[in-house]
């Protein structure tokens, strides 16, 4: 016998346990507290994910999520369009978006290259950002990529792209080095040794 | 200007920050994930929740969460009918069952009474239980409340409601003494004075 006294109950716990994260006992209690609400509120809970599934589109410029063909930032008027900033996925740029010192637009790539998990440049969306360079108008080509490994080598990769490409471009990437607020003392080793080769000059 | 790039992305979080002790930043990123799945995968998801509100039963005898009118527990002949044990909600039930160590029925209860948060003994599957005593067959109720005040005050409840009606029957609540495999030392001074206050035979 199944240890749930109900097979619609377990799907519905299959399904809950097979977000990221969501472990058989959490996802029950989420279940659970669904089938509490009025069956509106089940309704919405549903609709949203399939809706959003069928509805959202990704924008024709920069491939960030979207309710329209060009999205909010691509199509706006006060943002410098001659300065892109390239970062792995949606998250990035609401991240970006939130610390309020970024006015240019972005190139969501969808992923970053990762010979481990059989992600290539073909993959993510490399080809699109270099035709966007290649048109002229861009002036500097922010690398804002995860600071790991993989996030390396797709920064090089896109870097011999665009130098293939002969577009006289600046390319330039975030600045790495002891997080603002931390102590020396529990800064990992590499990340303060290259905060000393790296250093920027003291402007008093 | 929302912090997301599309409303209908924003809608989907915001169902899924609903549930219980997830925040928005988890939200985003289990909604982002079920975007990445198939439109089927996200179809059968959403739907896995819509069919158990609308489908799901509960058992007209013990009013678990069933399939059938009667469940599984309740209709079948290898459960001693003679004994119910009376817990708060469904995953009590089941973790009951997993111990193995039960071969009754059961009696939920759907919530304990709560002044604070305004549940009476109506708007909890309390009348039914009496009912169920009431036709004589029962020789024992177990009481498997929660160890809290409210459990208390329910358990006296129920005791008395039993009383009232007139019935024979055993009334016996499990077992409150030091978790098995704890330290007396990290054992909380109630339970431990409790433990002592009500010790049992030896059986060496």
């Amino acid at each position: 016998m199944s240890d749930y006294p109900s097979i619609i109950l377990e799907q519905a716990v299959n399904q809950m346990a097979s977000l990221p994260g969501i472990g058989r006992r959490t996802a029950l209690r989420l279940v659970l507290h669904l089938l509490r609400q009025s069956d509106e509120e089940v309704e919405a809970f549903s609709a949203a994910f399939t809706r959003l599934k069928h509805d959202v589109i990704y924008c024709c410029e920069c491939h960030n999520i979207s309710d329209t063909e060009r999205c909010s930032i691509c199509s706006s008027t006060r943002r410098d369009h001659t300065t892109i900033c390239v970062v792995e996925n949606v998250q990035d740029v609401m991240s970006i978006e939130n610390t309020g010192q970024y006015n240019g637009v972005y190139h969501v790539l969808g992923g970053i290259i990762s010979p481990m998990e059989g992600v290539g440049p073909k993959d993510i969306e490399i080809d699109s950002l270099i035709e966007r360079i290649a048109k002229g108008e861009v002036q500097e080509v922010i690398l804002a990529l995860p600071t790991t490994m993989e996030g390396d080598t797709t920064n090089f990769y896109i870097y011999r792209r665009i130098q293939n490409a002969g577009v006289e471009v600046k390319i330039s990437q975030i600045a790495r080095g002891v997080a603002v607020g931390n102590q020396l003392e529990y800064t990992d080793e590499i990340t303060l040794g290259r905060s000393i080769i790296n250093r920027t000059e003291f402007k008093g």
